[in-house]
Parts: structure tokens; sequence; C-alpha cells
């Protein structure tokens, strides 16, 4: 499925430094692969002016990207995390077969992009124009309602889809087979443990598959290799998922029908 | 473009009947190409009913649905927004040509399913299980920053756009033809006139060619016709964009750099 011509062509990522973010999606898709790529902004001689250029004039003959994580590929630039990785994914052998299979693989993707603005948006729900301690009232609200609602909403459906869809050949997988989906679910997963451990704590019984899922990828040998690299950031207060104490709440579970 | 042998397959889209929300970005898109579709759970036999079962349990052997707007194609059942028109597009002929021209399409409309999200989130910050009553000065806050920061960036980013991408033989559109993505636009400017319109008016002179694509598309004579009849729901306070007059806030717009 690797697309031998396009190999020669460098991948290069732009994404704000100091982060995983975003952009760890896409860069866990490349290291699965073991395909190399520049980390454009975190070389120091080019950093996050690397990026800015890109936003304030597009230099290619191509769209104009709004934010960040970016592809740079030969004379393709893409944004849009879901974008890049539909565009990336048969390239890098991680997309299913077919174009149904690869719109469900995107239909999934999508649905992660919706559980990470909720993620995000506990520490930020009032704006990413002001800081955290600006809104850490309306922050512990919309943990509480997160936790107890749409956490449990979303990995509950994610756990349906392994037990529907997985084959015996590829079990523990969301699509039949390994794809770059399962790396973001792992993302996803890894981030919310780091930034809600009581959350997580109580609901893993609930989710066996999915945590199944998380250990497979975290075992790929690519994978194991790259979180024990310094190419993986890590967890901070500036990304998606944020360790505060205050929003590391326990949960009440909406024990609502399943999904 | 068109595909004639999935022609006479029916069209069955399924949303919460009573609202616009995300569902009307596909109803555009059949509407304006003059196919036709059924609403299916705006038929009072069938009702939310028709989409809660789909939620329930997939009664296909295709993925399951988390949430609505659903397609129904045959044996293709689809969701998330962009994904259904990334589906659809090429056959109302509504896409661009070419794989790049395509992922630069979904790339926008994925701009603007950001954009609807923080749009959505300005009556409801803390979270969707509470009625807005139980989170109005939350949204007062949330909105404040929405005016002033987000609606500026997002509205002179799809300016640009279109500056830069619209082709004398196709004025006043973002990819230099008719696509799927303006309609969504379309659809989004409209609803912010009706939410915010103090905030709309005093930032319509900085946005003259979205303007012009939106008057472009609702002169258009199948856009208009729908616009005219009762398949057109009335806007409403169950929808994404909902007229709260406390929320119509004098704008303070950022005046930093573009995006």
């Amino acid at each position: 499925m690797s697309e031998t011509p396009a190999s020669a062509t460098p991948y290069e990522l732009f994404y704000w430094p100091g982060l995983q973010g975003r952009g760890e999606l896409v860069r866990l898709a490349f290291e699965d692969a073991g395909q190399p790529y520049e980390d454009v902004c975190r070389d120091p001689a080019k950093g996050a002016p690397a990026l800015l250029a890109l936003l304030a004039k597009n230099p290619h003959d191509a769209l104009r990207p709004l934010a960040p994580p970016i592809l740079r590929h030969g004379s393709v630039l893409l944004a849009q995390t879901a974008n890049i990785l539909f565009y990336l994914a048969p390239k890098l052998d991680l997309a299913p077969e077919g174009e149904a299979a690869r719109l469900a693989a995107l239909q999934l993707q999508l649905t992660l992009t919706d559980f990470i603005a909720e993620a995000h948006d506990t520490h930020h729900p009032i704006g990413t124009s002001l800081y955290y301690e600006d809104q850490k009232p309306e922050a512990l609200r919309r943990t509480r309602a997160f936790l107890d609602h749409r956490l449990p909403k979303f990995l509950r459906y994610f756990e349906s889809v392994i037990a529907e869809n997985a084959s015996p050949a590829a079990p523990l997988t969301l699509l039949g087979r390994h794809t770059y989906v399962d790396l973001s679910l792992f993302q996803v997963v890894s981030g919310l443990r780091h930034a809600f451990p009581k959350a997580m704590q109580a609901f893993e019984p609930e989710i066996l598959s999915v945590a199944g899922l998380v250990a497979r990828v975290e075992a790929r040998p690519n994978i194991a290799a790259y979180l024990a690299s310094p190419r993986r950031l890590p967890w901070n207060l500036h990304g998606i998922f944020r360790a505060y104490p205050e929003l590391d709440l326990e949960p009440h579970f909406d024990r609502g029908r399943a999904p």
C-alpha cells in the first residue's frame, strides 16, 4: 500500500514546540510506521517562527491553514488533524482497505476530534484567550459535567465499536485491523488517565476492550521505542490533557442507557 | 460527476426533528443539487424514534454512529457531518476536482466544524447535560470571548481564503468553484447574523467577500426556493444559533494581526 514515489519526498510537521497537543496524533502515525519526518518547530534554529510564517502567509500555491498541526509534503500543505491523517494513513499503511472503510475511519477520527475538544475545554470553558487561572470556577463545573456525562458516553461508544468490529485476526482494534485511529485512541485514553486518574480508575472496569487496545498499541515496538525516547514530550500544563489536582474529581457516572 | 447507478438508491437523512442543527449542512447540499432525499425523522410516523433506533443498535453491518446527523444510502451508513459531506459532494457535483482539492475542501469544512462547535458553546459553556438557564453567567463570559476573539479570527480567515482562491470564472467562492463548503459557510454566517446581530453588523465591513458569498448562495434558485419553503425550519431556541437578547453583546473586536 505504500507509495514509493512519494516516500522520497520529506514529511514536515509544523506544530507548537513544547507540547504534545494535536500534533501528537500525527507524530504517533509517523512513529508507528517507522517513517522518518521532520518535527520542524522542535529544531531550535527554526522554532515557532517557522509555523507562524506558514500561518501569516501561505508560501505555497495551496490553501492557507488557520492553525496547526500542519503537514507539508512536497507541494501538499494540509491542516486539520483528521484531514492530515486521512491523507497520510494510506501512505503509512495505517488505513483500512477501500473507500467505505476509509470513511468509517474518518468518522471515528472525527468523533475523537470532538472528544479531544471537550477534554480541552474542561480547563478552558470560557475561552483560549484567557488563562486557566481566569476561569477556574467555570472549569470545575465543566469538568464535573464532562466526567459524569461526556467521558462515559464517548468511552462506552469506543468500547462498543471494538466489540462490534475487531476481528479474530486483529483483536483489540476499532476497525478490524490496526489503523491510525487506534493510535489516536491510545493517545486520548493516555491523556485522560493523566488528567483525570480518579475518574479513569473508576471507569476502567467498563472499558476493558479500550484498555486492551491501549495496551496493545503501547507494546508495539516502534511505539514503545518512541515513548521511551526524548522525542516523546512529557505531559505538561500547556497541552490538551493537564493534571490539575483540583479538576481530578471523584466521578458520578451517568448510568443512563449506552449510546 | 454524478454517479448514475447510485442515484437510484434513496438518500435518507436522520436528524433530530424540529431544529436546523448540523443536519442543515447536509440538507443544504441536497437542496442545492436538486437531489431528492428523505428527511426521515420529520415524517411524524417515524420521528425521533427512527434515529434512536439507529443509535441504540446498528441495524447494518456498518460502523455504529454516536450521534446525528446520520446518512443512510443503501448499505452505506455514515455519521459526522464533514464525513457525510465528503462522501456526498462528488455525487451531487458539489466537490472540487481531484484529490488535493477534495482534501482542501475537507480542511475548510473541518474548520467550519470547529467554528460551529464554538458558536454552540456560547450558550452551553458548561455542558449539554445542563439547560442554558443553568449556565447563564458562564454563557455571558464565553460569548464575550467568542465575539471579541474567535468570531473575528474565523471570519477573517474565510475572508482571506475567498480572496486567495476565488477565480474570475467563479468569484465569491472558497475554492475557485462552487462547493458544499460554500453552502456550509452560508449557513454559519446566517446563523451568526441571527444569534449575534450587533457583532455581525459591526463586523460586516471587514468581510465583504464572505458577505458576497453568502448573498451568492442565497440567490441560487434551488436555495432560494428551499429557504422560502416549509422544508426550511425556522431558527429557534433548540439549535446551534440562538437569539438570546442577553448574549447579543456589543463587540470589542480583537484588533491583533490577522490569522
